[in-house]
């Protein structure tokens, strides 16, 4: 890989013209241009990938994505994230203009300013370093959506989908959310849990209480299915997770009347789950349960899954070791690998390669007067540059 | 016992009287005097008994009721029965007026008509034909209220406590609710099961699903709760009732998000009990058993009761065949003795003496073009006119 400008990025300036750009999911607002253009001016070839389709929510979606590679050799080390953005909330409540990017005391302002603008520009600028400073033997991508905030449907996912289809070999990738808990660099993330959310609907025969025989009441049989799920132990816990875990998050049958026998009785559960299972183990095992009940009392179970995202981890080893020496060498603190938290488009990218999560610190995501101290941004391009040489060096021996 | 005036009434007449005043409880409207002016020229004493206070359904009433007696001798034998309707419903849908009191066809139109002026009017009827046929040694009562079709609580409750804090002896009992089902006099009904709905709340604590730890999720503790009470067999059954049954009539969580452990479930569970339990002794064991569910879980279920009615069993014996073979000698038929249904006063009589029901079809019961054939009426008279006298002879015999 040669660098085909020695042009160096700064990582304050970018972050502030991306946050100038109100890129509120699903709306790109030209967010994604201004990405190509700074990484076009660094030598990557630019492939602007858009995906329509449904949203789940009612209407469709049409999305802006970016794949961009710079060199064509071995290995590929990709770089994901997402320029879409929250919401603002309460607009009057922000003490600086969401969109403008001011700087006060040295500090950044606006919404993405660490979901992830910042942790975008921050990789560029360790690109654009990395690239004037001389040759890297391989190659540096990025895998950047519009759509990581929404439903996700038609970012990362169909991202990975097609570059999977063509053949496109990515070695290792880093995403830059913002993983850090209190202080920058103290965590990453390597793995997630997995979250199954299922819909249950037994059908029963309203009637009245006093004549049960000509009726069949649903309520018993969705309380006899759910205590027999949650009495049910999934698994005993991974090294790196704690057990997986189901919740009953509602029942309902809402029957107004103390003399009527329901005819319909609902819930839904949500499971977390470590790497022990997948979801469609889990919604096997579901559909078993079910069955047998079904089968015990003669009423229909009816139950709908959605699994958001499969567990996984990606296990220690040299990609992940490399990143945490050079966070240390860097910033002065070695990261924590967890696998807490929420989910993120790495739930995707571990189809195509070991992926972990390091950026800034998280604090004020998603929140009002989103904000980053300008030198944690300096900060991270230094880690990032220190981490792109650490993984090539590591990856290549 | 002497007759006072020997004076005849016609049931269809004070029937129809009756049907003319629009007694939609908890309304009186003069309906208590009609009554009392048949009664008082009959030669009974009169006692009015008004209950005032609060409905349970935001406001407070005022509720006539009355208790007649001729005669001061034993045996009492009374009738009890209400002079309050349900409401008419649609008024359009009537064929004829709800409170005319047209007859068409020999049938007599009107609310009330089956439930149950017409049992008042043909028992008044039988007893002036016995008191104008001669003397009878003992006495005759009315327990009358006007509050029997709304929430019964100021009515026969509080007339039957009254009446036991006198010391009032009452040695047998019919109520005039329309007891036949297909054919007048087919059917007796010498019992019900008792009713008890019973609230549970479980309180736990809001969270994320993410993080079970942080929360104490109470949709599994109802469910396993209902599942305990539901697979609990409460009884085999009774010769005269089937086996004592639990519904569960609602289960409410209500919580719309698929990531959020809900601070509160609800449920509802309606008992229908026969005379092996009583609503204390199935308080007690539902008490019991959230008790114990609260200390292996360690959240707080909250119970709260109301039974409705308790079981009553009047056994076979002088008075049931008694009133049996009067109907058979009067009408052809032998009426059967159940205790299937619903609800009745003769869950407050009970607790005076032995009790039956005993009176028209009940087909058009709270239905639009109530109705009765004005020859049933005069049919049920001559039955009831019997059942004096036989219940008396075998009473003192």
């Amino acid at each position: 890989m040669s660098a085909a400008s020695h042009s160096v990025i700064d990582p304050v300036e970018l972050t502030r013209d991306l946050i100038r750009i109100p890129s509120v999911t699903p709306a790109d607002e030209g967010a994604m241009d201004v990405l190509e253009r700074a990484l076009t001016g660094l030598g990557f070839t630019c492939r602007r990938m858009v995906f329509e389709g449904p949203t789940g929510v009612g209407h469709d979606a049409r999305i802006e994505n970016l794949y961009a590679r710079c060199g064509t050799a071995s290995p590929n080390l990709c770089f994901a994230g997402h320029t879409d953005v929250v919401p603002t909330g309460d607009l009057a409540a922000w003490t600086a203009a969401p969109f403008e990017g001011e700087t006060r005391d040295g500090v950044l302002y606006g919404r993405g300013a660490v979901d992830m603008k910042g942790g975008i520009a921050a990789w560029v600028a360790a690109v654009s370093r990395v690239l004037a400073e001389g040759e890297v033997e391989g190659s540096l991508s990025f895998l950047i959506t519009g759509d990581e905030e929404g439903p996700a449907l038609h970012g990362t996912k169909r991202v990975v989908e097609a570059l999977a289809a063509e053949g496109e070999v990515i070695d290792a990738c880093v995403v830059g959310e913002p993983s850090s808990a209190h202080h920058l660099g103290d965590m990453i993330k390597v793995g997630r849990r997995g979250s199954l959310n299922t819909w249950i609907t037994v059908h029963g025969k309203q009637g009245h209480v006093a004549y049960p025989d000509r009726a069949a009441n649903p309520a018993p049989v969705v309380a006899r299915l759910l205590a027999r799920l949650d009495a049910h132990a999934l698994d005993d816990g991974y090294p790196e997770f704690p057990p997986s875990n189901l919740e009953i998050t509602t029942i309902d049958v809402g029957n107004p009347a103390t003399n009527i026998i329901p005819a319909e009785a609902k819930a839904r559960l949500n499971i977390r789950f470590n790497p022990t299972h997948t979801g469609d183990g889990l919604i096997d095992w579901l559909n078993r349960e079910a069955g047998a009940l079904q089968a015990e009392t003669g009423l229909r179970i009816e139950l709908e899954h959605m699994c958001s995202g499969e567990a996984f981890l990606t296990e220690p080893g040299v990609f992940v070791s490399a990143v945490q020496d050079a966070v240390e060498a860097t910033l002065g603190r070695r990261p924590e690998a967890s696998t807490t938290g929420g989910t993120s488009d790495a739930r995707f990218i571990r189809a195509l390669c070991p992926v972990l999560e390091l950026g800034l610190v998280g604090q004020t995501m998603h929140q009002i007067d989103e904000r980053v101290p300008e030198a944690e941004l300096r900060a991270l391009a230094d880690a990032y540059q220190a981490v792109i040489v650490t993984v090539f060096e590591r990856l290549k021996a």
